[in-house]
């Protein structure tokens, strides 16, 4: 704890004039008042990238699903379940950030009708019927006052272009990609690597602890920020 | 710790003739790579009743899904995390046993084709088809060497019906019913009340925390049990 604390404490604080606003952890989409979908997400890489934006010298409001860790010691923890309720929280605090981080795992579609009383299994077979939600990183994206905007893609397939595809359609500024279908990074896993790509260049991450890559990774969002704010 | 310590060392070892199978905590449906069906479930009440188990000198088996709490020392622990690995290590051990508990929340249904690659989010809404798992509870009930067998019934209505119900059409020997729809109680919570049904009583176990419940709920069911076994 002594080493922590030290590094803490002679850490360069390159971030203090700035407040990032990040979300993590997974959402959970109510289908009775017992039963729920959700991912496999564990909060561990928005957490890690919270912490290191900390350490750094910055204001972080932590936007969270229900995870099973800690939130690191002074940031602001906003604690949500469903994504709309993560959608919400997202576009009142991004406005106030000038960077925001959407490293939650977001369900895309929650249910239809979500059942008052628990569903009584007198069927062989049933139907779910799902909508999708409103997009986070989007919308945000369409904000007057928007923040520099950092997407996640986890995919278990063609990363490079989901990931490229992803970044101009949203209007992001940066997207971090990982392979989620790879044994021993990305979900629930202590470990992770990860593709950063911008509009102008592609940075590779490669497999380490969490804390390691985002302690690179906050480094190189900030990198990319004061790129941007100091361009004509 | 040395109380706890204590009070093991001195608890009467009224089952240790007994093998006890408890299953317990939610089970994962997987939908795709990354997202799944489950429920609140914690397992608490699962390994409340094991600890209890345990402490009266019963060995013990205990067929986990997916939680974030320890097992207590001393149990076999048989990790799984979809409805149908809990069937099969179910079916599996059920039969050494002198007791079956059946505390997990498993999923009545399961995803009835399972994506390969994470499912993209093209359309406004998506339909999933479920189809039904197998009952675990009530295929133990239909072996030729049966244990004791004790059901689970969390409701959000109706308790004491569908608990009757499904003592009867399951044929099972005892259901421990608790209203989940109640705030600080069952799911989740550190606490419960329950009600335990036979074919000839029906007893109250009011609230209080569930290492409590669980040490009336195992003393209870060895009553049940001996009547059962000394009966002509």
């Amino acid at each position: 704890e002594l080493v922590t604390l030290s590094s803490d404490f002679f850490a360069d604080k390159y971030l203090q004039d700035q407040h990032w606003v990040i979300t993590a952890g997974p959402t959970r989409e109510a289908i009775d008042p017992v039963r729920y979908i959700s991912n496999y997400s564990s909060g561990k890489m928005g957490y890690a990238i919270a912490h290191a934006a900390l350490r750094a010298g910055a204001k972080v409001t932590l936007i969270s699903g229900p995870v099973n860790i800690s939130a690191p010691r002074g940031c602001e923890l906003i604690e949500v379940t469903s994504a709309e309720q993560m959608y919400q929280q997202a576009l009142t605090y991004a406005p106030q950030g000038t960077t925001f981080i959407a490293c939650a795992a977001v369900a895309d579609y929650r249910v239809a009708d979500i059942a008052k009383e628990k569903i009584k299994k007198d069927n062989e077979h049933m139907q779910l019927s799902l909508v999708k939600n409103q997009d986070i990183v989007a919308d945000v994206a369409k904000l007057a006052n928007k923040p520099f905007i950092v997407g996640f893609a986890a995919e278990t397939q063609n990363i490079a272009h989901y990931a490229r595809g992803k970044l101009k359609r949203k209007n992001l500024d940066l997207i971090a990609a990982n392979d989620v279908a790879k044994a021993g990074q990305g979900f629930n896993s202590d470990d992770n690597a990860l593709t950063l790509y911008s509009a102008f260049d592609e940075i590779e991450i490669p497999l380490a602890n969490k804390q390691v890559i985002a302690t690179k990774l906050v480094s190189l969002i900030n990198q990319h920020y004061l790129a941007k704010s100091t361009k004509p």
